[in-house]
C-alpha cells in the first residue's frame, strides 16, 4: 500500500461537483449488462471478483488460462482473447503489466480493437508509460470506443477490499460511466484530466514518494550517525517542515513504527522491483518532456542497484538498510 | 519560516516528564539576573529583545557597534568583547553566522572562555557543525562552565514574536534552566540528547526539507508538463503518499497556495544561500560520519548551483522556477 | 567534432580480418549502381555529395523539398517519398534527426519497406534507439531486405571532408558491402556486431563523453578556486590518472587551449541540446535493459537543466560556464 | 597507483626553468646532514628507507615504535615525539593518515611546532584538506619555519621503487631545496603554486579519477547489456571521445586488460575506502569554496556506499561489480 489515499471526501465531493452530469447514452443505462475484464493477475484477480460481488456478469480473458480458474468457479465467464471478450461486452476493464502487454491486449491480432463495439468504454487500469495511454486512446477512437487510463493506488490488500484509489484521464463526460465500475473497486475515484493524465498523477506521486522515502532513509540514518534517537528524531522532523509520508507514516527505521515494513523485515509492502519499474516511467516521461528530474531520476538509479544487490523483493522502504554500513564492517 | 514546528504540545509535555528535576543551582535560582547576549544581528537582535521584554537585564556585544544602537536604548548594556560579557553574566547566548564565528566567540583572545565564571550556562542558538558545538563544550566543560547548543527553526518573523522552535543538545539536567530563558523567545524547546544534537536535528531536518522541497518542485513540473493541473496535482500528491511539506505547506509553484513565497515572486522565505550552508553543514556531518547521503549530496550541488545561477537571495522553493524551461526558450 | 576517432589503423586492420570475406551477393556485384538516400539535411547533404563525388549515382528524398535542391544540381534525381526510392534503388542510405522519423521513413504508409526490393540493403546512420534499430531490422527482414544501424561520430565538418566514424551493426556477411559506400563518406568503419551495436556503441560513448567533460568542468572549476592556475592543472591531470578526452583534446576552460570552442564562447562544435538528446536515448537504453548508470543519468539531468537556462545552442563544453558562480555575484 | 604520472618529462623541463635559481640558504647548503621523518607507516617506511638509500641519515619518528624497528636497524635514528625530532633536525618530512594526524605533529603538545628551529623546511606528504596545509604554514611562518604540502601519487610499489610523484605547493624559492629530498622518493616533483595546491591537484586529479572510472563501469556495462562486446567496447572508446585513463590504463571490466586489479578479483590497487576519503576531502574543499561539483558529489556517495557493503577494501575498479546486477538474481 505504497500510494495510500486517504481523508479525501472533501475533495472527492468538489470533484463530484465540477463533474456534473454525464451525457446519458444507452451504454450508461445498461446497468448490470456483462463487464469485460483482461488480465487476472495479483492485482486484476480480486479486482474482477468485486465486480462480480457488486453484481455485474464478467467476462474474462488471461493469457494463463489457470489464472482464470478461481473467478470461473464464482460464475465468470472466460474466453479465449480479449478480441472475443470485447465481441460480448460493450464495457472492458484492462489490468496488465507493462506498456508491451497493453498493446498488445489493445492493437494485437486478437486484440480488443479487432472487434470493439461502437459506443464501448475501455479502462486500462495498467501502470503504464502515460504516451501509451493517448496511443491506445487515439486508436480505440478510430474505432468508435472511448479509451479512459484509471491506474490504482494501493496493492493486493486494497484491491481485495475494494478500497483501491483509481486516477482517471479521459473524456470528462464519461468520467460517471467509469465511476459507476470502478467504486466497485476502489474506496476513491478521482479524475485527473485528458487521457495519460490518470497515469502521470500516479507516476508523478511515486517519483516524489520515491524521494521521500530515500530522503527520510539518508536523514534518519544520518541523525542515528550523529548521536539522535531515531524515535525523537522522527517526532521532531514529523513536527516541522521535515515531515513526509514516509517519515509520519511508513517509517522506514525498524523500531520506530510499528505495522509497517520496517517492523517486519521489510517484507510486504510495495517491492523495490515495482518502484523500479515506476521511477523508469517517470524517467522516460521526463525524457519525453525534456523535464530536468534530478532527484527523481538518481531515486531511479538507486532502486536500480538495490535490485541488483539483492533488494529487489523487499519493501522499498528497504533503502535504509541498504545505505547503512553493514554490521560486519 | 522554513523549519515551522506547530502541534508538538503532547510531545513536549512528554519531553519535559521525562526530563524529570533539573539540579537546583545557585544560577537556577539567580532568576532574572542578568543574561549576556552575543550577535545582535536579524536573529539575535530580536531575541535578545524579547529576552528584555520577559524582565531579564540584558548585557549585550557585537562586533558591530551599530547593531547595538536599538537594544541599547530599550536598556540594554553593552561591552566590548565576549570576554566582558561573560565577566558580568553566568547566562549567556549567542546567535551567530557560522562555525569560524562561534570559535573565535568563545576560544578567540577576547572570548568567552577567556573570563567565564564556574557554572556559568553558554546556549549557543546558531546553526554549526556539530563537531564544533563539541569541541564549544568540552573547551567550555575545561573552565568549569556548560555548555549547550540550541539551534532555531523560525526566521526573523517567529525571532520577532518569540514564536522560534528551539532544538537543545547538552547535558539533561541543565535543560530546565536553558529552557526557563529560551521560552522568552520560543514557542518550542525541544530536548535532542548529548551537546551537538540539537544541532544534527536542524541540519537533518533541514536536508530533508531541502530533499522533499526539490522533489516536489520536480514532480509538479513534470506533472504540468504531461497535461495535469498544478492545483489538482497539489491536491492528489497531498492526499497520497507524495505528500511533504513543502507539496502541503509550501508548495513551490505560482497559483497553488496562498501566503508562501512562490506567490510573492520567491521573496521573503528562506533563502537559497541560507539552505546551500546548512546543507554544507549536512554534508560536512555526512562526510565526517562517513554516512552515505545521495539525495542530500545532489540537493546540496542543486542549491549550490543556483547559488551561482543568480537564485542566491530567493526563496529556496524558487528551484521549481530554476528547473523550469526558461520563457523565452 | 564530439566523438572524433583517430589513430585507428591498427585497430581497423584487426577488424578487417576477422570480418573475413563477405558473400558475394548480386547486389555487391552491381557497384555503382544507384544509392537511395532519405534525409538531406546538415548531416545528410554532404554525406550524400560524397556518394556523388565517388561516382555513385544517387537517388534522394527529404520531405522538405528544397532540401534537394543543390545535390539535385549536382545530378541526383530527386523523388517524392522513400517508397519510390526504394522502387528504384536496392542500396539505401537514412540520415534522420530521431526515432520517430526513422519509424515513419521505414514503416510508414510512404515508406521504404512500402516497395523495398527483395536483397537490398538498408543503412541507417541516424542517431537512435537501438530497440528501434532491432525493430527496423525485423521489419525489413520480413520484406527480404537487410537492414543495418551505422551512426556516425563527427560533426558537419567531417561530414563534407567525409572523415566521419561509422559503428555498424548487423549481419556480419553483409559489413562489406556497407563498408563500401560508408567509406566514400567516413575514414573508419568499425564493425561492432549484431543490429542496433552501431547505436549501442555510439550511445555508450557519448554517455561517458559528456559524464568526462562534466567531471573536468567540474576539476578545473574546483582547482581554480583552490588556487590552481588553469593551464599548470590541465598539465597535471594529463599526465596523471585524471586525464580524459575532455581535458586534453577539448578543455573546456577558456585560455586553456586554442581550437576548441572554450577558446571561441562555445561557439560550434556539439550542442548542449544534441548531447542531451543523446543521453535521452542512453537513459532509455539503460531503463529498458534495467542497467543502473547513476552518473550517466545525472549527466543527462544537467544538460537538461542547461538546456532550460540559455545553453541549448552552446557546445556541450559550456557545462564549464554553467556551473561557474556568476561574475556579478 | 591510481593517479599514475608518466612521460612528464618535458613538462617538468619547463617546470625547472620557470622555478629558476632558489636563494641560497644556509639549509640548502648542509645537503647530507640528518632529516627528520615522521609517520613510518605502509608508505612512509618505504619513502624513509629511500632517504637512507640516497645517503641521508635519518631521525625518524612514529606513535607505534614497533613501526620503526626496520628502519632502526638500517640505521635510522630513532626519537619519542615530533617535537625531538624537530630539535634534531631542521629538514623534516611528515607522511600521515589524515588531516588530525597532521595538525596533532604539528601543533600538538609534543608536535614539531614546540621545537622547530629557525629555518626549517617542513614538508608534509600527507593528503589531507588543503585549508588544514595553509593553516599548517602560518602556524610555521609564525615560529620562523617553513612549510610546504607535497602529497604523492603512486601506492606502496611505487613508494617502495622510489617512483613517486609528488605535488608540491609553498614557497617557490624553496622549491629547489624541497626537489633535493623529494627526488629521493620519487620520479617527478612538480611544482604546482601556493602552499596548499599541492593537495588541491592530487584532490582535483582523484576526483576527476573516480568520475572517470565510475563512468567507464556504467558504460562498459551498459554496452554489454546492449550486446557489445567488452574488449571491442573499451576499443572503441578509446579510440573515440569517450577515452579516459579508466577506459584505456585500467579497464574495470574483467577480461578487458591484464595487469590491473580488476583482472585479478580486484584486489590490490586503490582501496574504494581510500577513494571514499580522498572524494571526501574534495567535497569539503569545494563546500569551502562553494563550487558546484555534482558527479564528483555523486562519486563521492557511491564510494560511501560501496563501503557500507562490502566493498571497502576493494580497488576503486570494483564499482563496476557494484553496478552490475548480480548473478544470483
Amino acid at each position: 500500500m505504497a500510494a495510500l489515499v486517504r481523508g479525501s471526501r472533501n475533495l472527492l465531493r468538489s470533484f463530484g461537483q465540477h463533474v456534473g452530469l454525464a451525457l446519458v447514452s444507452s451504454r450508461a443505462l445498461a446497468s448490470k449488462t456483462p463487464v469485460g475484464f483482461i488480465g487476472l493477475g495479483n492485482m486484476g484477480d480480486p479486482m474482477a471478483k468485486n465486480l462480480l460481488k457488486h453484481g455485474y456478469p464478467v467476462i474474462a480473458s488471461d493469457i494463463f488460462p489457470e489464472s482464470c480458474k478461481e473467478i470461473q468457479d464464482m460464475g465468470a465467464q472466460i474466453l479465449d482473447s480479449p478480441a472475443e471478450v470485447a465481441d460480448k461486452a460493450d464495457r472492458i476493464i484492462t489490468m496488465l503489466p507493462s506498456s508491451p502487454n497493453v498493446i498488445e491486449v489493445y492493437t494485437g491480432p486478437n486484440g480488443i480493437l479487432k472487434k470493439v463495439k461502437k459506443g464501448s468504454l475501455l479502462i486500462d487500469s495498467s501502470t503504464i508509460d502515460p504516451a501509451v495511454s493517448k496511443e491506445m486512446a487515439l486508436a480505440a477512437e478510430k474505432m468508435g470506443a472511448v479509451f479512459m487510463d484509471a491506474p490504482v493506488s494501493g496493492g493486493v490488500g486494497a484491491a481485495s477490499s475494494g478500497k483501491l484509489t483509481f486516477m482517471v484521464g479521459g473524456a470528462e463526460e464519461e468520467f460517471n460511466a467509469a465511476k459507476e465500475l470502478l467504486t466497485c473497486m476502489g474506496a476513491n475515484v478521482v479524475y485527473c484530466g485528458a487521457v495519460g493524465t490518470g497515469q502521470a498523477a500516479k507516476i508523478c506521486n511515486n517519483m516524489l514518494l520515491a524521494i521521500g522515502m530515500i530522503g527520510t532513509a539518508e536523514t534518519m540514518n544520518l541523525g542515528i550517525r550523529l548521536g539522535l534517537d531515531p524515535k525523537l528524531l522522527a517526532q521532531i522532523l514529523n513536527m516541522s517542515s521535515g515531515r513526509c509520508w514516509s517519515s509520519d507514516a511508513y517509517n522506514p527505521v525498524p523500531g520506530v513504527m510499528e505495522g509497517v515494513p520496517s517492523a517486519n523485515s521489510y517484507q510486504g509492502g510495495f517491492g523495490t522491483t515495482l518502484m523500479a519499474k515506476d521511477l523508469g516511467l517517470a524517467q522516460n516521461s521526463a525524457t519525453n518532456t525534456k523535464t530536468a528530474v534530478p532527484l527523481g531520476s538518481l531515486a531511479h538509479q538507486i532502486y536500480r542497484m538495490m535490485c541488483a544487490r539483492g533488494y529487489a523483493k523487499k519493501d522499498f522502504s528497504s533503502v535504509f538498510q541498504f545505505l547503512r554500513e553493514e554490521e560486519s564492517q
